[in-house]
Order: structure tokens, then C-alpha cells, then sequence
């Protein structure tokens, strides 16, 4: 119990990985002969991400190499969002598993959002994770947490909520457990 | 209650605020990675806002200093409502405080459309004040009116219904008071 | 009874007003602040539309000379759907009239489709008339149908079904009452 | 029943063919007066096209000939989704049937999705058809499974689902027959 004091932040999440794609989209693309593909992205969501921002938590969204629309997006969302965005491949937890050692970090501190079964292992393996309520079964099986919100209608900003929720109550029990200690 | 008749327009509202990302737009945004964002406003809200400018309500559309986006559709907007455009920082309130004092109006005059967290204080002050269907429970807790309709789709119209109902209301008790009074 | 024998198509409707905004577009206006205003049409409601005129029934668009963007799209919507456009003022009845003396018809023979106030007094003159499920009760009280879809997602479709199914009806009926006849 | 050996891939579906419009798509049509149209894909939808490549089922994106927008998107989707994409006439089966027989199948081969009366025959003669849960009574009447999702946002990945599993089932139904024959 009292070795619990030896890190600085206990059970809280560091780093949010979010999927974008079905998360902070609703996973439609708009595509003309013309034009370029175009997506939607809901301003609660960026106010989600926001907040996590304000409470120290990095947020950094993932886009798919196979996804040709959401890559030429890159700079956009980075630039909305004040994120920072990565490439993927088809198994993200090869990508983010060299990251998250390199932010020494561990998987407990890491809070993931996705939506569908590429993004299972990463949704089991994190301390806190999360899919939108229209993921798919095999998505909603893997998530620690499933959003009343679809994707790209405020799931992401719900997750968040959650998120800083479970970090207040991380703050609370080590308070608790401090004045306990004190008071022994 | 003498004292009421000194006032010309007794309870009713003068002026109505509205925040366009998440009221008068459903939240979203359109990105692409060549062209110009987009976001969507509803035939049935901007109605609404002609059923107000036409009782003689004057309605002002607030954009965020944040949004890039919402703000440099200020004109557009303008131009396709009829109403005025003014940016507003972090707590809308500090812009709105002079602003309503300059009017000659007391915030009981004042109609409020907000979403979110920044727009609490003013969604308490107001006379009158609601929140779309979607809002977060910050603000739906501080708005005197939750909507049935979410933002984008509708919630302008109704709360502009609701604001002139409560003014067909006002003026029914104002002739009754007056009606009562020159009988007694 | 015998009289009625003396027109061609009886209780037949001969052409639809359909408003443009909210019941073939959802009422959705996209803007940006460098392109051109965009609108979207369902499939569904262009098939509803070539149903009608496969079976004789003239189709004519209404977009109000009060909506810039919509105006911007006639000659689109026209090619698109086969459709005459026409521009109406703020009581469409004063258009309509006209055209329906000159097209040699009477009310009963027009079916109407809007969605809010303005149409009140065409909704409640033709003889077959319909609302989207998402209208304001004002323009829902003065309709003889009010669809179960709502606008732009199927609403003129479902109103294209139930007239040819008065249609329908209407043609068993005269068949019906000839036959009775015969044999009386 | 030993003549049923005599087949590569029993009960087993070859070929999935797809109306783009209102399956693939919700059916929206984004028209703008400057601009070429423009629709929208699901994400989830095109990774149920990719579970079936995978799996060996080719798709094929079938488009109206009377359609000029989605016409004019064939390469797009064709690259985005990696399906071939072809025109097809009023009535589809015409254009089909020479294809299944070019591709020496038989209809119960076949997995059709459609989403109104011109599918119909092809619905009827597939050995697998869907339609999505927003399609007109007379599709859902004539197809072997109505989806719970509706066009364009997830209904042919719910198809696509469906048939991976009959394939699964019809897999393990010819293992156990031919155990149960070897038994014998």
C-alpha cells in the first residue's frame, strides 16, 4: 500500500489515443467527382478534447495509412484540435506500443477510443478505454466503457468526460488514503 | 404594482442571444483539405428568427473568437439572417454585460440560446434562456427552457416560439392588470 | 351523381406544388464561407417524383424568392428531377392561383406538399395535401396527410404513394359506379 | 445428397452485388449550384466490402444509368472501395444475368442488395438479398433479409456480415456431412 506513493499520478490517465475514424467522425465521407473528400467533425467533441487538454492529458489522434481521405486531413484536425496526429497501420497497438514506452508511460495510464476490430487489442490492453454506442459488437466486447453518443456526435467529448471523472476520483482516494496514513 | 405600468414592454423580452455553433448550427463541421469549412443552419431556425425580428425581438447571433470557422462565416450568416454578428470570448458574458447596458435593457429583457459550459452564466441571468435537446447537462441545468428539438434541427424555431408566447402572455396579464384596475 | 360522368379524371389529382425547402431538402443549408450554398435531395423523393409523372401527374417545384440559396439551385433541381421550378412570394396561393385557372384546373384536382406557415392556405385548399412528420403543428393542422418520414428523407416519396393510391381508388370507384349503372 | 459434393463451395456466396444508391449511400444527393454533387460513404460500410474481398466474395458497386451524379463518382468508389463498378439499366437483372453467366454462376451464388422496386427481381432471384431498413415495403417484401441498419450507415456492412456467416455455417454443415458420410 504505501509503495501506491511512489508514483506522482496514481490510476490516471496521461495520454488519450482516438481513433479517428468512426470516433471523432461519424465515419461518413462525403466524395465528389470534383473535389476533395470532406468530413465532419462535431464541435463538442474538439470542446471534449479541450478539456482534457486544460487537465494535462495529451490527446493524440490516430488516423489509418489505409485511409486516403482522413490522411490528406491531417493538418486540419492537428490544427483544430491543437492534437497531435499519427499514422496507423491495420494493428495500431504496433505503432503505439514504441510510443508509449518512448512517453514512459504504461498501458494503465492510457486512456483509448475506437471503433471497430483493429482497434481491439489496443481497447483491451489500456487502462481506460471506450467505443461509440453504433461500434460494432466485436468493438463493444473489447471496451471498458461504451458511449450513450455515436461517433462524431459527442462520444469522444463523453469519453472525455469520463476520463477527467475517473481521474477526480484517482485524486480523491489518494487524498483519502493520505489522510488516513497521516491520521494512523 | 402601480410602479408596473412605468415600464413600456413589462416582462417581455427585447433582444435575444444566440450562440451558433451547437444552436443554430447542429455542432458540426465540414472539413476538407483543399476548400473552405462548412456547417449547416436550418430553414425552420432561421424562420424562427424572422418570427422574432418581426415582433420587433432583435436577435444577435454570437461566434466564438475561438472557432475559426464560425467566424469567418460572420458575414454569410449576417447576411442570411438579417441579424447582427458579434464575436464573444471565453465567458460571452463579459462581452454581453457592456453590450446590454449600451441597449438601455436589464438582463430580465434579455432572451439567451447557449450550449455548453461557457454559456452558463449568461443561461442564469437571463429573463429567458433554454438550451437545445443535445446540450450537456452543465447548461441544460442552468437554462430556464430545454428544447425538444436538438441544435441545427429546429431548437431556434421552438425557442423563438417559446419567447413569443411568453410575450402574447405578458400583454394578456398587462390588459387584465389594466382592465382590473379601471373597474375597481 | 350522373354529371360526374362529364369530366375526364375524376377526384384525380393532376399536379403537385411541392415546397422545395424542408420537404425535398431536410431544410439544411450548408454554408461556407468561399462556396457556393449547398443543399442535399434524397434519392427516395426523386423516385417518388418520376412515379408521379410516369403516371401523369405534373410535378412543379416551389422555391421562395425569400430564399437566395435555394433559387441558386432551380436549374439543377429542374434538370435533376424532370420538374418545372417556379418562384413563389410569402403566400404562394397568390402564385398558384393563376397557374391553376390557366392549367384549366381546380383545387381539387392539385395536391400540395409544404412544411410551415406559409403554405397554410394551400394545404388546406387542395385536395389532397401533405406535411413532412418534422413540421410545425401550425402547418400539420391545416394538411389532409401528415407523412410518417420527415423532410428530405422520404416525405415526398411517401405523399408520391398515397396519391396514386387515391388515385387508385378513385379509378375503382368510377369503374364501379359505371358498372352499376349499366346494369341498373 | 452425394451429388451436393459435386460443387467447389456449396451454399456459398461468389458475388455480391450493390446498389450504390441508398445502400452504399443514405441516398442524399448534395447539390450545389457551382459545384459537382457530391454523396457520402460509411467507413463501416467499406470495411464490409474489405471483410468480403478478404474472403474471397468479389463486390460489385452496381449505378443507375438514369443517374448522372453517383455516374460520375464510379472511379472514385471504385478506387476507394476496390470494387468494379458497373452501369446498369431500369431493370438490373437484364444486365446481370449476362454476367453471372459469363462468371459461371448460378443466382443462388449471388448476394444482391437493392433498396427499392427496380431490385426487386434481383432481390427475389439472389440466394442471399438484403435490402436496408429505411428500403420501401416492396423491396423488403421481396428480399431474404431486411437489415437493422439503414442505407449509408452500416447496412451493407450488416450484409456483409450476414453472409460471412453463411458461409461459416455452410462450411461447417459440408464438414459434417462428409465426417457423418466417412463414419458411414
Amino acid at each position: 500500500r504505501y509503495g501506491y506513493f511512489g508514483r506522482v499520478t496514481p490510476e490516471v490517465v496521461r495520454v488519450m489515443f482516438c481513433n479517428v475514424s468512426g470516433c471523432l467522425t461519424d465515419g461518413r465521407i462525403f466524395l465528389s467527382s470534383s473535389a476533395q473528400e470532406m468530413v465532419s467533425v462535431n464541435v463538442k467533441d474538439t470542446t471534449g478534447i479541450r478539456m482534457l487538454q486544460r487537465e494535462k492529458v495529451e490527446v493524440v489522434l490516430l488516423i489509418s495509412k489505409e485511409d486516403p481521405v482522413v490522411r490528406s486531413l491531417g493538418k486540419k484536425l492537428a490544427k483544430r484540435t491543437g492534437c497531435k496526429v499519427i499514422r496507423v497501420g491495420e494493428e495500431p497497438l504496433d505503432d503505439l506500443k514504441l510510443l508509449v514506452r518512448r512517453m514512459k508511460l504504461k498501458w494503465k495510464d492510457v486512456a483509448y477510443m475506437g471503433n471497430d476490430k483493429p482497434d481491439v487489442n489496443c481497447l483491451n490492453l489500456a487502462g481506460l478505454s471506450a467505443v461509440p454506442a453504433d461500434a460494432p459488437v466485436v468493438a463493444i466486447n473489447a471496451a471498458k466503457y461504451t458511449c450513450h453518443q455515436v461517433g462524431g456526435m459527442g462520444a469522444v467529448r463523453e469519453f472525455a468526460e469520463h476520463i477527467l471523472l475517473q481521474k477526480q476520483k484517482a485524486k480523491e482516494k489518494l487524498m483519502k488514503t493520505f489522510l488516513d496514513f497521516m491520521k494512523s
